[in-house]
């Protein structure tokens, strides 16, 4: 059952162009890439969420450029959260993720979706475009949160 | 003088289209940032040096993969480098960076140059190239750890 599990998500990550490549030497080298390729996309899209709150001014460039990251980046955690990283480092990654790994996928491939439509947004140079893809992504990462990341 | 530096640094980022967006709300975050990218870019880059060395097979797709990922992440790191995150938590990077960013921008913008070569010669196919390419970026990397990063 984990194998039949590992080889779908193996399958699935590659039909997305995701990644699958990223294997790792041990467990605690998976959780410090996915926490790192994570923390990463969460500074640039805090960038974005300060202008689309309007805590910083509004300067399309900066935004297309951040949301390019965002985009970039919300493609990589994935193949590190593979089976047998459950644990090896401090990690708030919940054992569901490797119970249900179709779900926690649908999750992913969510954010993968949204912060391409981020980008795609911040490219219009419209500040209200933005702030609509921005509502979307950040839902994406929330519900995952909700789902998967420990307190 | 810091001030004068700091806004050269800038200039340089803008021309060379580094992310000079990259703003931190403390040292501690731009440290962190900045470690987190380039673990994310050794995982990559070392499956590289892995088919290189031949310690693993070499396969065109997931070469090209990394080292667009490579060739991405590369770009990075340095506009975490500003004035002010010599320290704020643990950290190898050495003061000289602060004293010496000009110099310090020539070995990161070799970086920059050696991974997009990478990331060409990596489409080609050709093991052979890539090997040449992996070397070169190999090289910019421990030139700039041998003389920024302490032991």
């Amino acid at each position: 059952m984990k194998v039949i599990a590992s080889l779908t998500f193996a399958a699935a990550a590659c039909a997305l162009s995701v990644p699958a490549f990223a294997q790792f030497a041990k467990a605690e080298d998976a959780i410090k890439y996915r926490q790192s390729a994570l923390f990463v996309m969460a500074q640039h899209f805090g960038r974005l969420g300060a202008m689309a709150n309007g805590r910083i001014p509004f300067d399309a460039k900066v935004a297309a450029d951040n949301a390019e990251v965002v985009a970039d980046m919300a493609k990589l955690p994935w193949a590190a959260f593979g089976p047998g990283t459950e644990q090896g480092a401090p990690t708030k990654a919940k054992p569901d993720i490797w119970v249900e790994q179709a779900k926690f996928k649908e999750h992913s491939d969510k954010l993968i979706a949204e912060s391409a439509k981020l980008a795609a947004a911040a490219k219009t140079g419209s500040l209200d475009t933005l702030k609509t893809a921005f509502g979307a992504t950040a839902g994406t990462c929330k519900s995952c949160h909700d789902a998967y990341r420990a307190k």
